[in-house]
Order: structure tokens, then sequence, then C-alpha cells
């Protein structure tokens, strides 16, 4: 068991470190906006993660690679003190990337020669968290370096093997008995604590899309004047296209009267029966009220789940981020992980091809704010 | 039953003129806040609706009273056509009051007409929802007038009944068993279509408290450094109070050492007993947590409700303002009234003592953004 | 003497309160932006000076209206102490207007009885720069009801004589030799402390036009393409035009294809022959460079003033706002009047149809910043 | 003299390059503050004038480096076209750090071999007037580096010889006497249209200070309250310094109750004789107001310059910036240098320790927003 988790461990480190790969050093530092953070800084984050919460309060001997780091790469835990304003960590030049680099192999080695010995599962616990989290920095890697290539105003690819893939089957509707449903995570196995405790839903008779909303779809949309109708959008949803001009998904232009996109192979023609992402939730419901349909709740996404086709795009559901019944918060800084954030927020269920594998699970929630479009959400039907 | 109507109207239109009827003219085109809007406005507005969405396209020989109120008292409705802009309605001091009364005057006299012919349920159905929309106007109203007293630098006293009472009984925890609920409006009479269409829910064991929080122990948790502990806060509550500087409810000064608050008759000390009102959701959640319990949700409330106290003061859930199941607008203008708000926004459950007597039902489902302060809104404790 | 100041003083009340005759209760308390002042907060503080500077330290017995008007009064005298902020003007209704002009009436009063007794020269001084101050905001009266009214959506009209008459003679060029000049207020009578000390300048020869430009002019201007052409204008200038989608004077508006501006007699096609007015500095600016030519400096227009024809419009100068030399700020509150504005500021010369009659002197420096275009300023030539 | 001219462009073109030998990679993408440009910017754009307005117009075979470059390097000259916009220039990781000195090195070659062969005058112009840019480039290089470095949480030194010298000599008066003098470059060699065409001004008697500020003086200035006291403020510098919370110079940090500041050599204690920097307008204002004088007119300035001991720091003057009698702008894009920034700023005469060597003449006019801090400008006082 600590020998699967000592694995992972190093499996983790090495697949974000390899998303990295093909960065220049200048690409490591900026952020081109307060959601987008430095491709440096998430490498530092989540190994201070393990320094400040596994090896720290465990052995009295470790040295802290460098005491000023805990500053500079704290994320959001009050509970640990100060730490650099979100907007500001754009500005941290220094360390530099080589220094990353050697901050993440000092508490690296550390930690293997940690998880070598005998430990509490107390304290593997929080390793696996910490593994967890480094796994969903490596999805929020990928969407930083998008936007910031993507925001180079002459579009440089990016080698990886992240590319979406053309859908194939046709999509079609499946129904579901009204009735009480189980909900949440049973099995064995990590998850995080919000996808506890598991409890009963009562389900009205819906039908749900087997496949996501394809770019063709999404065009004509576009072209049937769906960005310019009110009638389509929420209140909110309606005064944000308007305020930011938009008028097709993030990553859109328009090149010769044709939709082409970005993504890491360059600006390309969109690919028409890809799955279509780069939108907000703002934009999944203003398309299916367009449809004459809606959005699935996060419940009816989970129970009808092991039927669908997902796993390229996130995708975001009618349900708020609110906690489940007996949802508790941990004690003390890891206490901060998830609650917190329970309001203002929309649940997306799924994964997408930017998502660490055992991510994949039909009990996950993930969750935004409805306005943000550089992750890779999409759209899933429901009546 | 027509009878029934125009009485309602009539008796709404007098209570609307009533709540104003201590105004100084100043009082009236002021628009301190962007939420707050100016009593005139209310005043047209609510008329507005009547020529609007009942005269006009009932009565071919209607004589509009002025074609541009059409343009300045529309509030949101985009099928209607083009508005003043929200931020912009305290920059009309024209149309001036007295000709706002005669406005309303010969809307009302044709209404009055209108309502003494025999009319389809059609038309029957718009005028209640437009006297319904009124009475909502009514709370605002009072809302607002508080809000424009409240912040004259030297808080004038404004004649009225609506005043908060204390509280007497102890607050005491009742239980209510796990099981499938039936939620919605399924009695006769009017309701929103937010409140339609009934159907079932699940819901676990709760407790939910039979009184709401009182100012004392409100106070307790502002003593107890409930406003410096992120540890009880939303993250996005606790940016809001630190970069608003809240550090008590809305209209709560410190005066010579002891809590002061501003309500209708003027500037007192904190009544102990009083429900506590005038918090944001943040607020409400942090107190909760606080208390290591937390906000019933809209589900909770209403089958609980029977046997709680409540009318004083709106109360926060920890619902989300989403549609219930099967929910869907109405084609036109009339469609805009509810479904496009609902997002980024909290319920609200039972009512207020500024709150027209008919809305006091226990499947109204009333809803602001969580940052909003200046409604009656308080806290009820479950667990 | 002290009677012909007793007699200016009376002259100048009675004129500030004519200006407003026509408002309507509700024109009286909106600052629809920053720069407008409520017409009801000038006409309590130009009567406030008098009370703080005049009464309070003069006469031990005089008992003030009301001991809260000093905070909600004062505009920005530090040395007086706490005061509402400027952007909050607009938000009290109390004190009403009725009460304002109570308030006027008392310190009115008291101020007839003060002149009637014999007073030292010191507080003389102090009183004939109250009522100068007071027609400086007679001035700014009419700026802002016009500002007020003529952004209601449907453009009142406003019983007034401060119209603007057609320009008669053609302009010409007259040229002033090169040479030591003496510039600044030597004359007996009051002055502004930003007039004196006189000094002598040098000044190259130079050509300046008897008349200013005309709307005629203007038109030429925006039809030529003058605010689609960054060549013509100050970068800040580009940028302040851009950013407000600024394409024509203040006021301006295109019905069916033809000009048209608001003024005190309601919404009509151009005056050709009238001066350009309601322009801002970078405006004048680019108008100049667009004829090749380039404003005066305001020790020009003011060698050559007694050859000019002005009056009509206040003139942009080419020059800052700065002190001459030996210019010294008086002690205390009054110090603060214009010393403290001597930056970032840019002068204008002449005078306007809304300026007091004998503020019509030649060395008299009026100050805006350069992004203002609700004054009555407008462009001569120079070369 | 084009063989001068070669030299100086060899010279200045390496030490622009000396000045970032010591910068990670990283430091040269970032731009911490809009006013801040990163220094690959610097590098490209000083690069960009010679490519844009020498080899392009006079080679008709010259190949550009790449054609992408114009635009993204094009600082502010709107007739060249569309450019990056200023807020952006940080969000460009790419061209990398290495392609810059790559197209650095392709257009300097091409200008040397360019300036070997025998030009005319007008092309000669344009080369001289871009080593001048490229210089003045070095000073902004210096002062953005600093501003990089200084705002690393943890202050990083910088290997340079730009240090600032203790000040030997006391400070004594000179007067000079009344009369007319002549202003303006009016010798041979290089100099900015800003400074043409020579003129008289008349000045009154004057005394100006022998040597500049020391940080001794300017810690009396802040310990005996000079941030708190607004009647030593210009309104807007009031309003600046309270908005940033603004108690000492940029960079200045309390450390154990004692005053220290960051320059390359790291953070350390203030230098108390040395020349305070690091001081907007607003400040070297209200300190020369504290001192009962005030800060010297540009025309002062340069007519007592022999008898200054100038050069460590920029110095504030009292003038606005405006053009000389009889400034004429030059056509086309290099007509934009100068001319349209004459406004909202204020002249700074002197030059600083980052200055270039042949940029330190009497009649240079450097100019800059008030409130700007990261400059190295000073206080000279006068009377």
């Amino acid at each position: 068991m600590q020998d699967q988790i000592l694995n992972h461990f190093i499996r983790t480190h090495k697949e974000t470190e390899a998303r990295c790969k093909e960065l220049e050093i200048e690409d490591y530092s900026v952020q081109p906006i307060i959601d987008v953070s430095p491709p440096k800084w998430h490498l530092a984050h989540s190994t201070w993660f393990f320094e400040q919460f596994v090896l720290v309060p465990t052995l009295p001997n470790y040295e802290v690679y460098d005491p000023n780091f805990a500053y500079l790469f704290n994320s959001y835990y009050n509970s640990v003190g100060e730490r650099v304003l979100r907007p500001d960590r754009g500005l941290m030049t220094r360390p530099t990337v080589k220094e990353v680099y050697n901050y993440r192999r000092h508490v690296t080695d550390a930690m293997i020669a940690f998880l070598k010995e005998k430990r509490m599962q107390d304290i593997l616990d929080v390793v696996v968290l910490g593994i967890n989290h480094e796994e969903q920095h490596q999805e929020l890697l990928i969407y930083d370096i998008k936007y910031i290539l993507g925001h180079q105003p002459f579009f440089p690819k990016y080698e990886t093997n992240i590319l979406f893939k053309t859908q194939k089957a046709p999509s079609k509707f499946i129904t579901i008995k009204e009735g009480v449903y189980e909900i949440g995570h049973m099995k064995d196995g990590f998850s995080f604590d919000n996808e506890l405790s598991p409890h009963k839903v009562y389900l009205n008779e819906y039908s749900i899309a087997t496949e996501v909303v394809t770019n063709q779809e999404f065009i004509a949309f576009i072209e049937s004047g769906g960005y310019a109708n009110f009638a389509l959008w929420h209140a909110d949803g309606w005064d944000f296209i308007n305020k930011n001009s938009i008028q097709a998904p993030l990553y859109w232009h328009k090149v010769n009267n044709e939709w082409h996109t970005y993504h890491f192979d360059g600006l390309k023609k969109v690919s028409l029966q890809d799955p279509v992402t780069h939108i907000s939730y703002y934009e999944a419901y203003a398309f299916a009220n367009w449809k004459k349909m809606r959005l699935p709740t996060e419940f009816e996404w989970e129970i009808a789940s092991n039927q669908l086709n997902w796993g390229a795009v996130w995708e975001w559901t009618g349900s708020a981020y609110l906690p489940y019944p007996g949802f508790a918060t941990a004690e003390g800084a890891i206490g901060e992980y998830n609650g917190k954030f329970m309001v203002n927020q929309h649940v997306l269920r799924g994964a997408s091809i930017a998502t660490a594998k055992n991510h994949s699970r039909n009990t996950y929630r993930n969750f935004f704010n409805p306005n943000l479009r550089w992750l890779f959400a999409g759209i899933r039907l429901a009546k």
C-alpha cells in the first residue's frame, strides 16, 4: 500500500514536469490574467504542499530548502500565514526556473526517503491528498500554458499529446426513471471531502444525451444569432458577454470568414466533430435554452454516467456547488481545501483530456465560477 | 372573483402610496447605490407594468399618459425595448414627483374602469401578476427608503408602523425525520412561476431552530472576533468583508462604545431580543459556522415551516436559487420575470415586517445576491 | 465703501437665487457626475462660507443655524475639519431645499446686520472674498443646471437669459511686437491672489485672432475627420476621446443627420455663427493644430486683450496653471483657495455669458482640468 | 563625422546590452506596472527604431528580420500602424530573449554596413536620433530593472556601477539678477526638438541652492509629519499619497525602526548624505513648501546651471512641460517623438547617474507625470 503511494508520488512528480518540458524559460513566469498562474508557480506550489504539510510537521531534522518559499508559494491557506497575493504571482522573476526545479528535487528526494520508511496512516492520507492536489495542478498547468501561448500575438505550437478527438458516435437520448437514488463516493480509494458523504436524492424522470455538444452544433447556435438574443441568457450572462464583447468560445478567431481556434497544434480551422469547449456556464446555459432543453443536474449526471460517453471535456451542470448533507471540513489548513469555495460556483462533472487518469471517476465534483472559459469545459444536454 | 381582483388592485395601489406618504420631494429621486432605486421610480414602474402589459395590449383606444414613460420606467424587460439603464435611475429629476402621481392616477383610473368590465382569464392573470409585482416593490420601497434616510449624515426619523418586535419565546430545535417530501406550491391561489411545479425531494433527518437568531447572539459573534477569523468564512465572503471593511451589520454604529442601529424610529441602541437583520448571506453562513451548525436548505425550511416562528425577517437558506424540475418560462416579456435570475443568487424563505400580507406563504422563494445587506434578512440555524 | 460691499453682498445673494428660480425641487439635489454639484449644495455652500469665515470668528453671540451644516457644506477646506466627500453630495436629500433657503435667509440677515456696523478692513476683505466666491458659484450653478437638464432623456427647457449670441464681426489677426511686458493685476479693486503679483514677461512677436472660433469652423474640423486623426492630438487627448467615444462637443446630438445642441432654450440645430463651446482643452488644441496654428499663452492673451472681442466663452490657453513669481498663499483656510490647485490644470482667460459682471477683467485666471467639457469654454487661435 | 556616428552607434549598442548583462532570463519579460517595460522590450524596441526608420525606408533590398516585429515592438508611433498595447508588453513571452538578441545582431550588422557607405545628411540625422533614443532607453532600462528586482520579495542584488555617491559639499544659495535671459539649445551638436528654438525669458531675481536635497533633510520632513500635513500639498498630491498610502520615497522600508532603501547593492540603511530620490513631483513640491521655499522653474535652473552641482538625480522643476515659442513637430512618425506629450507633465532638468554621458547638457528637457516615482528624481530648492 505504502509502496503504491510511493510509486504514485514519483509518477505524478514526473508527469507534472513532463507537461512543462517544451516551455521556454520566458513562458514560466508570466501571469496574463489573475486566473492564470505562472507555470513556475504551479511547480513550486505543488511541491510546497508536501514540504509544508508532510515534511516539516513530521521530520524534526528536515531542512527546508529556503524558508522564504513558504511565503512565496502558499496559494490560499490562511492558516499557514502570509503569502504573495494571487495577482502578484507573475511579478516573481526570482527564484528562477532553475532554482524551482532544484527545490522540487530537494523536496522530492526527501519525500522518497520519507515514504521508504514505515509511516502512520494519518500522514499517508496527507501524502495522498498532496498527490491528488498536484494532479489537479497538472490540469491547471495545461489550461494556463494554453492561455499563455494562445495569447502570444503569433500563436506558437506546443509539443504535447493532449489533443481533442473527433466524436464518432451520433448522440442519442437515454431515459432514467423517477425515484430515490444514492449519490456520492462509496467505493474504496481516494476521494475529495466534497464527494462524501453518500446520501439519497429524489430524481424525476429525465432524458440525457449520450454525447457532448460538438463544434458544429455550436456554430449553428452562433449563426442563428444566439449571442445576440437576450431571451436565451441569464441576466448576469447577458451582461457578461456584452461587457466583454464575447461572440464565440475563447480562442476562436474568424480568419477569412471561417472559424479557427488555437490549440497546442497551432491556429487551425475549427474541427466540426470535436466537442465544443472554452465556453462559460452562461454560454452552456444559453445553448441549452436555444435547443429548448437544459443542462443536467450533477445528480442526474452521476446516476446516468455509466451509460454516457464522457472524458473529453468537463461538463457544466445546472447545479450550484454546495455541500452534501453531513459535509464537514477537516481541522486546520487542510480544511481550507474545498468547503470555503462553496458559493458562487457551478459544478462540472466528467473529466477532460488534460485530467489525470485517476481523477476520472463519476463522483468527482469539479467547480468553477460561471464566467470562466479557459478550462476545458463543454455541454451535455438533458430534458 | 374579478371583484376581488379589483379590490386587491385598489388596496395595493393605496398601500404603495401610503408607504411614501412622509417622504420629502427630495427623497424621491435619489439612487445612493445601484441596488437602491429612487422611490419615484418604484411608483412609476409598478404603474408602468399595468399600462404596458394590460392596458396597451388590450384596449385599442387607450391613450398612454406619455409615450416617453415606456422608456423611462422599464426595469429589465429587454422584450419591451430600450430603457434607462439601472445606474442612471437617480439622474432623472424629471418627470417630477407630482407628475408621477398624475401618471399613477391616470393609469389607475383606466385600470379600475377596465376591471369593472368583464374580462378574459388570461388578462386577469396578468393583472394579478401586476398586483403581486407592485407588492414586491412595496417591500423594496421600504428597503430603499430606509437606505436613503439611513445614509443621511443626521439620521432623520420616518413615520411608519414597520418596526421590529422583540422575540419573546426562547429558541429550541425540532427534528424532522428522513424521507421523501413534497415541495412547491400546490394550493389554489396565486404563486410565482418559480414556486411551481410541485415535486419530491429526499431529506436526511435534520433539526431546525424554532426562532431566528437575535441581536444579542450576533453581538456575541462579533465580540468573539467572528469578523476577524477567516476559518468561519467562504473565501468570497472573507474578501467581501475585508474589501468593504465590514465589522457589523449594515446600519450599525458604535456610539460611546455601544452598538446602535438606525431604523425608521431613529438611531437607537440595538435591541438585544430583536432578530438580527441587515446581514449578507456570507455573514449568515459565518455565524452558523461559528455555532458549529449550518443554515437550513430551502426544502428543509419549507417542510418544517408550520412548526416555526417566522415572518419578521427573510431567512437566508443554504440553497442556491435554481429552477425546480419542470420549470418553464412564459413566452414574451412576462417570461423575463424570474428565470433569468437563476444564477449567482441564494434563496431566502419566510417573510419580513415589510412584506405584503398575501406574500407570506411557505412556498415563496425570495432570492438575492449573497453580498446584499439592505434587505430585511436574518438567520435561522439548522444541524 | 462698506456700503458698496453691503450692496454688492445683497445683489449677489439675489442673483444666486434668481439663477435657480425655475428649478423643480427634484433638480436641486442630484449629482449626475462628480464634477457637477447639486444646486442645493451651491446655495448652502456659498452661504456656509460667510457663516464659517465671517460670522462665527467675529461675533461671539452669533447663533449658528445648525452646527451640522459645517460638516455638510464644506467643499475642500481641510483646515475647517471633516466634510461630506465630494462624490456624496448628491446623496444628501436632507436638509430639504426649503431648509437650505431658510439657512440662507438666516445667515444673510446676520450678514446684513453685520455689515451695517462699522468693521475692520481685515474682515471686510474676507467678506469681499466671500462675495466673489459666491459669484464663482453662480457660474458653476449655470454649468451644473445645464448638465442636469441636458442629461434628462427629454431635454426640458429652462427660463433664463443666459443665451449665446451670434458672432457678427469676421475674425482677423492682430500682431503684437516682441518685447518685455507687464503681467498681472495692478489696478485698484478686488482680485484673487493668483492674479498677483504683477511681473514682467518676455514675449516673442505673435498674431492673435480677434474673434473666437465658431460652430461652423468646428463642424468643418469634425467633417474633415479631426476626431479620427491622431496626429492632431496630445497622446493623453487621443486616449481621452477614444476611451469616452467623443466625436463632437458635449451636448451635441446628430438628429436626422444634422448637428443639434442642447441649451436652456431646448434641443435645437447648432447655430453656425455662435462660438463653439463645451469642448475640452484637448479638443481646442487639436483644432488649432488642424488649422496649423496654436492656442495663445495666457500672457499673450492678456497683453492683446484690449484689442480682442471676448466675453462669450472662456478661452483655453496653452498655459498650464502655475504660480506667478512671488505668489504666496494666505495663512489658514483661506490659503487653500487657489494655490493647492496649481498642478495638472490649464488656464482659461476671458469670461463667459454665465460669468458675474465684475469677474470680467483681463487679468482673471480661470483654470480647469484639460478633460472638462461642461464649462462654457471655447477657442481663440494664435500663431 | 559619419565615422563618429558609427562609433557612437556601436558604443551605444554595447552599453545597452552591458546594462542587462546580469539579468536572469526570467527578469527580461515581466511588466510589474504599466510604466515599467520588460527589459526585453527595450532591447527590441530600440533596435526596431533603426530597422523601421533607417533600414526599411533607405535600403530596397534590406530583409526585415521578422515582419511581425514591427507590430510587437512599436511603442507609440500611430503613424507606423497597429501595435501591442502598452499594458500587454509583459504578456509577450515570445520571441524569447535569445531571439531578441539575434534580432539586435541582425539589425546592428545591417546598420554598421549601412554606416560604412556614404550617406545623405537627412538619414544620418535619423540615425543620430535613433542613437539618442536608445540612450534614453538605457536610462529607462535601469529604472525598470531596479523596479523589477526591488519588488521581488527578497531583494536580489544586481552587479552594476550605477550607484549613488555621498554629497560632500554643504549646500549654499547663489543669487541671479533680474533680467532678460536666453534659453534653449544654441550650440552645435545634437539636441531634441523640444530644446529648440532658443528664445528670451524674463526672470525676476532669485536664489537657488548649489546642492540637491539629501536623505537626511528628507527624513527630517518625514519625521516632522510632512506626509500628514495637507497644508503642504497640492490637492491632487494629497489625494495621491492618501490613495496610495505613501509615507516615504519609493523603495524605502522601515526595518527595526530604521529607514532602509533598496538599490542594486541590496536593501541597506538609508545613506544620509546621498541625494534623496524616488519621489514624485508632489513630494518635491511639499518638501519645498515645508522649507518655506519653492522649486526653481526650468528657466531659472538653466541660467544658473553652470554654478550648480548636478548630475546625480534629475531635478523636478516647477515648470509644466510646454512647447517653446516657435516649437514645430517634424512631419511623419518622427514628429510623434516629443510634442504630443506636452500636457500633464512636469519638466525635470539635470541628469542622473543612469543617464548616458552625452545627454548631460543644461538645455535637456526631461519630463514625466507628476505622480511617477520610479525614475531617479530629486529636489533642488529655490526662493
